[in-house]
């Protein structure tokens, strides 16, 4: 407990001195780095928080409070990145969350949790898993039609900001669909989750915990987003690599440690839930959120994206269909995910 | 009986007023709409005729025969599309059925399956979903690797027609070869199809009513074809929509309310195999056998198609393996089937 | 034992004879067919001795050098081809080579093996297939990204070559744990490779004809590659129809006899065992391999392939996975791999 707030205490000292290095003009590197560190002390916050007052509720709607306000930090970054008019920030945000957790987060994961099995094989319940994959696809479908779309330069390439309005639409309504079954399900839910593995809050703390945090979070995302352009130019690397990459690492820092964590420990059922949720739950709610979101922006953000994103959003969704669809996997099998996630950063790096 | 003898002759009372409307030059919109309510009409009655007939016969032969004569009528608006020079109505037409039974129909049925089951997952034999996903990649693989040929404009896009004619011969062997398989096959096939679901015909009136009707859907689909240019124009919906959409459900209308009734009634052996079949057959048999037909006409039928179709072809042949291929499906399966259809006909009518 | 003697001094005749006609300036069609000839017999010399050295050190080490020095002639082919500066060919005989034993033998073994089964299904271990799917998949990652970066003509494609070479590392790195997890797994791994199916030599002879053999593969590429561009113009038949099916199939001929002979015997373990092995080792091991050592020319080989060849990789993983990740497969699934090789072929020939 004691040890509990002076974390919070420290996050929440970062986040401030975030702000005085931003007004203080300081180098954008240094606000950069400083407040990555920030961003992702504050997602860690959101989430015990989150955990805390779930408890109240029971696992289901634990799950439902952590799928909605787990990506706090991460939806704000791509509200201020619109906001600015930085949508390949925007965009390689999200894309770069669900990769950094579908291929690096979920082939670590599994490379611990295989290591830690007796016999070499991790397992797990496949139903999770066969969900994502559904969900991946309808998300590939509204983005691949689009794209094509938009490659070809037809008549309907034209209304891509009505077309991406109405698919958000679809996609959100599929998800609460899969969210309410889901949580009516028999399956006994990861308990575990706030268990042995997290720390909690009581429920008055925890209300307060989850209130600054989010306001935190809001301001540190602002000066992030308004430290990126001149950061990234000064250390010399691309855009694309820094959202891909540095920000989706950093912004989903506290679930991959997690995650990984539970699996070493054989705790298979609970790491592939928290990854498998995340990713699902960025393609089917966040993305079409945000899509939806943005109507009030001059930025309109659309399921547009670049080929190669689209691509390697084709490839992820088979490989974790491939590797996770069966209930078990293999050390090379969480080697190969993270070896296209090492081919898809070296490309963006290039890029 | 009765009962069935005054439907069939509703049906064709209106076949004979669309041929009056078309003679009498009346408004296009007005025949459209009455020749689509004819085709939808005379396809039911060239389903039951069929079905009676094969009762003499065995469920094998029942299958077999509903699987060559069930889709008549499209048959005849595709040859009569490519008669008229109408290229685009003519693919989008054989694309439009394959989406509606593969998305719209078979989503549906899924939903009214797992809502019907106790513990709200439908569960149907795997086997058929499997060779589904089978013979749906080798359609796939002929319609990917020209439609790439043709955006690079290599050498063998100049061989489109040749090229296609024997990929045509390739897929109806396969489709032979799997038919025979399939026929031959311990499994009893869904003899229920005749029993309660439908209304039966003695065997002389069943092969009076297959002629008529046979006949009367070739000069209907005719017609059709002919009010479809100005009817289009007149409504102001996009020719895409329409082949896609309109004239897709109309074509498929029976079927679809026998498989989601099927499905809903708990039968979804019966259920998921009426829509399965249809999908492979027109993907395996309806197209390459178009494809070869049109050799005789001066426009010619290839497997060439437009990106987006090929993108939505591709994504509807994952989404239907992932999702039936373990035997089993839940309602948020469905609603994601449903959502790719909704997603492909927004697109359609921006086009 | 004096038969493979007999044998082996004809595949050596037959080489010197190559040599012969490559340097007394033969008609190089005639070069061509010899050498393909030659080389196809060197590739079974090659097999054979590399399983009788391997019985000294267990199934497991076999498994490990046949993997690695049964495509030796291959690797000549493709070695000597970027030599002189035929990148095309070079391409074409890798993905050639890939097809050729994902397509037409699989196809054919599963048709023998079917056939063979009592119920018609051919059964076997889904381990290896889902680990080839999933190695496929890494490779296609690689492949598919870089294609569409080149596609798209950003900056990250003035870098392929820097990024192949990290990528091929990437796949050699997971062939490695992969291989290294396959040799340690308890499963009894196909002895009867070098048992019945397989004559056998003493351990002497073995290295002399492994030593002899080598040497010979390697001149008699060089010779082959040299009369390729000339025999293709005088025959009048495409470049990339030769590699993709006459180099591919000259240079797998006699795995390809093998894998089909054991699938006709009912051996399907071991049939789908030679042939997913070869497939696995191409895409994840030799073509990586080959990026590398091409560093060192001056015409680099990168994974950069044209759009028809990635689809066809695409589909060829997909269909693979489709058909043998449930471990039985039907006579019609044979076929539908053996369809799509034609397509494919037919598509080469007219390139």
């Amino acid at each position: 407990m004691r040890s509990n707030a002076i974390i919070l205490a420290a996050i929440l000292a970062l986040a401030i001195v975030t702000g005085v290095l931003h007004f203080a003009d300081v180098e954008p590197v240094v606000v950069f780095v400083v407040a990555g560190a920030a961003l992702g002390g504050l997602a860690w916050a959101i989430s015990i928080a989150t955990e805390s007052v779930g408890e109240r509720f029971g696992p289901a709607v634990t799950g439902a409070l952590q799928s909605t306000l787990g990506n706090l930090p991460e939806l704000f970054i791509v509200l201020f990145a619109l906001s600015a008019g930085e949508l390949v920030v925007a965009r390689t945000s999200i894309m770069g969350s669900l990769f950094a957790n579908g291929l690096l987060v979920l082939g670590l994961a599994i490379m611990a949790g295989a290591r830690a099995a007796p016999d070499g094989t991790m397992r797990f319940r496949a139903r999770l898993p066969q969900d994502t994959a559904t969900l991946l696809l309808l998300a590939i479908a509204m983005i691949v039609l689009l794209g094509l779309s938009d490659q070809v330069g037809d008549r309907a390439s034209t209304h891509q900001v009505t077309i991406s309005a109405i698919g958000a639409v679809v996609l959100l309504v599929v998800y609460g669909v899969w969210l309410a079954g889901y949580l009516r399900s028999d399956e006994p839910r990861e308990e575990a989750h706030s268990g042995e593995a997290r720390p909690t809050l009581p429920f008055g703390m925890a209300i307060g915990v989850l209130t600054v945090s989010g306001v935190a979070a809001a301001l540190v995302s602002d000066w992030f987003v308004d430290a990126l352009d001149p950061a990234v130019k000064a250390i010399g690397i691309s855009k694309a690599f820094t959202g891909l990459v540095i920000v989706a690492i950093a912004g989903n820092a506290v679930e991959n440690v997690v995650g990984i964590t539970l699996a070493a420990k054989g705790q298979a059922d609970l790491a592939v839930s928290v990854v498998k949720n995340s990713v699902a739950q960025i393609a089917v709610f966040l993305f079409p959120a945000l899509v939806l979101c943005s109507l009030a922006f001059d930025t309109r953000l659309t399921f547009v994206l670049s080929p190669v994103f689209i691509g390697a959003l084709v490839v992820t969704a088979l490989a974790m269909w491939q590797i996770t669809g069966d209930g078990e996997a293999l050390v090379f099998e969480g080697a190969a995910l993270v070896g296209v996630y090492v081919i898809l950063a070296t490309l963006m790096w290039f890029e």
